[in-house]
This record gives structure tokens, C-alpha cells and sequence, in this order.
């Protein structure tokens, strides 16, 4: 396997950083006007247009519209179903997922000025939420928890899930995810139809506030779409990793950290920091000795090859400068003294402290969420959490005695700005 | 004037208020491919096509790049020149500004748990943000405070300006709003090439990691299409208010208000919910009395009668079930008892509780922000805040003992999903 080798000692680095790190989608037009068409099917007509798509896409031939729910007991008795190992991880993985997102729960707050004015804000959670949930091969439980628990958390009333059963085949762990999540009702649809049913609703589908969950390129241009009608969650770009080592970790553990990146995905990206040339070699060498007994070998090897990168730095400064330029979806500082270069991280999706704290623990239980942002997009948005099931109202009560000077200040300004309404309507509150 | 009369015992109220709601933007191919032509033309030759551009649409002949930017001492020399009302109200209006988002920012959180395994948030502001300001007449120096203010509050190091001025042309009170909000850099470029050099950066304009603020339509589609490369706020629809009233306020007050959100643009809507008919007609007669004195009473005209609507409800608890459903932009709650009602609203962008809370005075002074959702978007989205501009990394650091537990409960579920690479990573932790 042959991994890129860089340094920052390289005239050029920078240049080949930026293309090792460029990424764009490129648009499908055939597949734009696809999901434009079916959306807009689907809004017109409804029940009738979700089921034609199912039997289409799905291959799936439900009855009816009813037939499209499955009711609760066959959640739980998926559930109930599991060997006992996988049952026990599930609960657990949930307990500890709830209570680290019960700390991100916001509160409505408000105070009085010294005019008696209050002022503040209400906190409210959403409605009702629709969670998306790829069928197939990328079936995984555990997004199922890390997309409905917050949701649950933050008090949403309803959760509705969505996931195709392609011919019919459900996956048992996902249902029983869905069950050990509290999610209030299951429709076996999928694709940019499902999307489009949760953002307008139909006969049989509650119409939603806002659609989570990650889905293929129809999935993801159909949320895309819908954004405005509803509320989306981020659109995911491949998953990376950056791992930042100062050479004393196993270079086993770190070779397999890279790996369960590149695993996911051929255009997933992992990236290894080190101020230490040969640990460096010696995490190249793990990787090759490693790949062979991995049964997803060839993703690993493609991912690696194609968009990895063993990048040696001058010391542990600068590769948090060149950590904070890629702005990673997972940062793992696997060194010694983590809290030392932490106040140095400005940016990244989550950060891994410490040579224990693999990233595969924070997918699935450690607590945090595993949706987090990439593409480099951590300079400016959040892991998913509570707080993206609320919302916020701003609170405004003008005491009598605030309406004199506020009356006084928004009519100035609103007569700058040409509106006079605006300044009369200040003013009336004043006794003018 | 003629407003529009609704009634909830009509047997065909949700038709007539689903009718009166509706509102999507309809696309316009012509302009979208004119977009994407501008900001790959920017992406490509920088700061040549923004110069460019701006000669064209702006009729603006820059000597170079460099003519682009404005001296600081332009923008405080703008301000010092403001009359002193003027100048006092936009600094008492900063002021207050200031005060209630600083009661927004959010701080970072960790914790232990049983098995000295910490978790928590590191919450960073965003490093550099662009704020788009339109030019021409609908340049509101309130509009530079409140998307200004709160990204300082964040702690956002670089606040970048850009507005257009059209042959020339600059608004003293924007400028001085600049100065007052502390802006760092204002460059005098509009429309969709501005939008591009802030997403992608030129030689001479700096590339930002958020763009905010209002903007025409050709601003707007530019901004969906960089989100992704940076952030950006939200897209607003028209301007709305919704006023419930007990029928015990002023009547000139209230269509006072409802004037002062329809005269922003005839695409504006302004609704009253009162239950009490003969209130409803009094406003009516107020509004055609008080029309003719207002300068902008043609678009005050136009957006209320294809807009607007005075509603009879049966009473409170139906007026809450109905703004809830509107989730309107601006609430107004014009009763004596706003505290007894606010528990039952759940979807709004603000709300103004009692009579001497115009909506204007939140627009202008009050504190809280004036960039609220708009269309209905109030049900999954929030005021613009501080929580814009900062952004939060999860953190982790799994203790040996912790590794013990989280391996093991991560293995399970990772190899469930048939993930080996990250079922073995989290065995390495548990010495495996």
C-alpha cells in the first residue's frame, strides 16, 4: 500500500495540501431533475405517488397506503430478538448517549432592565421530526440512536422514521435501535420520495418540522430541496479523520484508527500528523501489515491510497495550525498531555483526547454525537445535538416607563431609515 | 382600503387561511444561471472579475483592488458627522443591543464520569465573518448592528463589510453603524460577485467562514449556492406581523403596527386575530384614516389588501391555536395579561407581550435581534444570535478504565454493523 508521504519542510507544501483536501460534489443534472420531479409528484398526489415509487425503487409492492407503517410490536420484538450482547451494547450505548446530550438541553431565560422592560428568550422544542435511515448495507443502529436521542432529549413530541426495506428485507438491529429510542412511528419508504412525504406531508404521512438523518445523493438533493418548507440537519460530505500523534502511541493502534475511517467509504480521507519521521514509517508499515487481515481491505487500501496522507510537521504548534486549516470531522490528539494543545484547536467536529480514546469509541457510546460536520465546514457549524430540536422565541415587554426612552430612540432611527409607520408606532407608545 | 374579513366559524377558515399564508418564491432560471456564472467567474479570476462586476452593475469605476476598501477613518468620520440625535440613538440602540446578546453566549463544558472518562463541549467563535449590507434605499443602518453586534459579542477576530454603492453613492448612518458595531473591513461591492469573494476569498478580500445579512434576490441565490463552502444565516421570505389582540388596545395603535410592517413591501403580511368583532372594524377604520398621512401608504395599501387580514377568533385560546400555526416572523400579544398566553405559543420569531410593545421598538432598540425566520420557518428556526457565530467541538478523553467498558460495548456494535476496523480499534483500548 502506498500512502503519500508529505512535509511541511516541501516548498509546496500548501499546494499539496490544498489538493490533497479539495473535495467538491460535482452536480448531477439527470439526478437533480429526477428528485425535482418526484418531489413535486409526490406533493401533488400524495399517498398514491409514494407507494408507485416504493414498488418501483423499492421493488416493494405494499397493499395499501396503512401497509406502509410497521406497527410498534414488531419494533419491539426485534428488540427483544437480539442476542444478548448486542442488547445490552444498544442500552447501554443509548443510557450513555441521553445522558451527555441531557447537558446540552437550552432553557427559555429572561431578565428586567433597569426600565422594568423584560427581555429574553423562550425555548421551545420542535414539533415533530422526520429521521431518515438508510436501508441496506449502510444500515447502522447506531445512527439511529445518534439522530433520534436528542431529538427525544429536547422534547420533541413526535418522531417519525423513515427506512426503505428494499424487497422487503428489514434489518433487525435498526428497528430495534428505533425501539430502544422511542421513536413514535416507522414507514418502510425511503429514497427523495420519503423525503418529500415528511416535508409536505400526505394522507398516511405527518408532514414534519425538520428531516435528520443520512441518506445517498437522492436523499441528500432532496433534503437540499426541501430546506425552507422544513428544517434539515447538515448534508454529509465523506467521512475523515486527522489524527495527531507525537510518536508514542502503538503504531498499530494508529494504523487501525486510520483505518476505521478509510473503511467507511473509497472517499473517505485519513491523515496522520507526526513531528516524528520514523513513527511516521512505523505506522506505514502496521498499515501494511494490518491491511491484509481486514475484510474490507480494499476500501481501506483505495481510501488510503487515493485521498490519505502521512504528513510530517516541525513539531506539535504547527500541526495544530495545520489541524485547524483542515478543520477535520474527527481530530484525534493521541499524545500524552492532551489538554495542553487543546486550547490550541479551534476547529473540528470532535476531538479525541489521548492515546485511549480511539474515535471508533466516540461513534458508538462514549456519549457525543457521531453526525459531525465535514469538509472542513467545523470552521463554522456544531456536532448534532439537543439544540438543533429547539428553537427559540425572542421575548420583548415594554414596562410604561421603557416606552418613553425606546419610543424616543426607534423613532429617531426609524424616521433615518424613511419608515415612518415604524416611527409612529414607537412614538404612540410614548404618548405622541 | 380594502382588508380582507376572516372568520373561524367559516365552514371554509383552514382553505382561506391556508390561501392567505401561501407564499413560495417561485425560481428563476435566468437569474440562477446568471449566479453561477458570477461566482465562478469570481472563484476563477478574483479580484478582476469583482472589479469588473461592479464597473458594470454598480457603475462603479474602481481605479484597483485596492480602491475597493474603505479607509477607516471614512467610517468614523461618518459617524462623527451625524446629528446628535441621530448619533445618540444608534449609540444607546448598540448599547442595548450589546447587553441582551451578551446574555446569549454559550461557554465551554466538561464532566467526568464514573470511570474518569471526561466529556463535554469546547465552544470557539468563528474566526471571520462577512457581512452583506444592501445599498440604495433599502440600506438600514439597524440592519449593520444587528448582524454586527452579535458576531463581536461571539468574539469573531475579523468582521469583514460589503456594500454596495451604486455610482458612488454611501449611506452616511450604514457607515456610522459600521464604525459604532466595530466592523474591521468595509469593501464597496454588491450583489453576487460580493457573496463570491467572501466565500472564496481574492487577492484582495479576505475569504470568511459565515456570510450574513439581507440582500436582493440575486444575493439570496448566491448565498444558497456558497453555503457549504462557508456558512450562511438564514434566507428571508417577506416581512410579516401578527398582532392578537383582546380588543382592548388603542385601535390606532394596533393598525399602526400592522402599517409598520407593511410598508417594508407589498409582499409584506400583516394579520389581526382578535375575538372581538367590533375591535376588528375599529382597526379597519383607523387603518383607512391613518392612511393617508403615511408617505409609503401605496405599498401599505397593496401588501394589505392582497395580504393582509383581520380574523374574528372565538377567543384567546383559538388566537394561540392559530398563530401557531402561522408561527409568524413578528408576534404581537397587545392584552393586558401577555404572561397568561405566552405558555401557549409555541412557533414565532419574536414576541412583543403587552400594548406598549410595538414591534418597532424591537426592530430599533429593545435589544433583541431583528433577523428573525420568516414563512412559517419559526417552527424549526431561530432569531439570529450569538449561537451563530460560535460553534462547539465535542471533546473526549476515555480514561484506561473507561477504555475497559466503551471497548467492549463498541466492538459489539461495531462489528454488528460489519465495521471490523473500528470493532478492532476499540478492542486495541481494552488490550485486546
Amino acid at each position: 500500500m502506498n500512502i503519500t508521504r508529505l512535509s511541511t519542510q516541501q516548498a509546496d507544501f500548501d499546494a499539496k495540501l490544498g489538493k490533497l483536501l479539495a473535495f467538491e460534489e460535482t452536480a448531477d443534472e439527470k439526478l437533480e431533475a429526477t428528485v425535482a420531479a418526484i418531489i413535486a409528484d409526490v406533493k401533488g398526489r400524495g399517498d398514491a405517488a409514494v407507494l408507485e415509487y416504493t414498488r418501483k425503487f423499492d421493488r416493494l409492492p405494499l397493499a395499501d397506503a396503512a401497509a406502509m407503517e410497521l406497527p410498534k410490536s414488531e419494533l419491539k420484538a426485534a428488540f427483544e430478538g437480539l442476542p444478548a450482547d448486542q442488547k445490552n451494547a444498544l442500552q447501554q450505548a443509548a443510557q450513555r448517549v441521553t445522558s451527555y446530550h441531557k447537558k446540552q438541553v437550552q432553557v427559555s431565560w429572561n431578565y428586567l432592565d433597569d426600565d422594568g422592560t423584560m427581555l429574553g428568550q423562550q425555548v421551545t422544542p420542535l414539533d415533530r421530526v422526520g429521521l431518515y435511515v438508510p436501508g441496506g448495507k449502510a444500515a447502522y443502529p447506531s445512527s439511529v440512536l445518534m439522530n433520534a436521542l436528542p431529538a427525544k432529549v429536547a422534547g420533541v413530541a413526535e418522531l417519525i422514521m423513515v427506512v426503505p426495506t428494499p424487497e422487503g428485507v428489514k434489518n433487525p438491529l435498526v428497528l430495534a435501535a428505533a425501539y430502544l429510542s422511542g421513536v413514535d412511528r416507522v414507514f418502510t419508504i425511503g429514497g427523495a420520495q420519503a423525503v418529500a412525504a415528511l416535508a409536505y406531508g400526505t394522507e398516511t404521512i405527518p408532514k414534519v418540522d425538520k428531516v435528520v438523518g443520512p441518506g445517498n445523493a437522492y436523499v441528500a438533493s432532496a433534503k437540499r430541496r426541501v430546506f425552507g418548507v422544513c428544517g434539515i440537519d447538515m448534508i454529509a460530505g465523506p467521512s475523515e479523520i486527522l489524527v495527531i500523534c507525537d510518536g508514542k502511541t502503538d503504531p498499530d493502534w494508529v494504523a487501525m484508527d486510520l483505518f476505521s475511517q478509510a473503511e467507511h467509504d473509497e472517499l473517505a480521507q485519513a491523515i496522520l500528523l507526526s513531528p516524528d519521521a520514523a513513527f511516521i514509517e512505523a505506522v506505514a508499515s502496521s498499515a501494511n501489515k494490518l491491511l491484509e487481515r481486514m475484510p474490507r481491505k480494499d476500501i481501506i487500501k483505495t481510501a488510503l491510497e487515493n485521498r490519505g496522507a502521512l504528513i510530517h510537521v516541525a513539531d506539535m504548534d504547527e500541526a495544530c495550525r495545520i489541524s485547524n486549516r483542515i478543520a477535520p470531522e474527527h481530530l484525534e490528539l493521541s499524545v500524552g498531555d492532551p489538554q495542553t494543545w487543546l486550547p490550541k484547536l479551534k476547529h473540528a467536529g470532535a476531538i479525541f483526547m489521548g492515546r485511549y480514546t480511539s474515535e471508533s469509541l466516540g461513534d458508538y457510546c462514549a456519549g457525543p454525537n457521531h453526525v459531525l460536520p465535514t469538509s472542513g465546514t467545523a470552521r463554522f457549524s456544531s456536532p448534532l445535538g439537543v439544540y438543533d430540536f429547539q428553537k427559540r422565541s425572542s421575548l420583548i415587554q415594554v414596562s410604561p416607563k421603557g416606552a418613553q426612552k425606546l419610543g424616543e430612540i426607534a423613532s429617531v432611527l426609524a424616521f433615518g431609515e424613511g419608515l415612518q409607520a415604524h416611527a409612529q408606532s414607537a412614538l404612540y407608545r410614548k404618548g405622541q
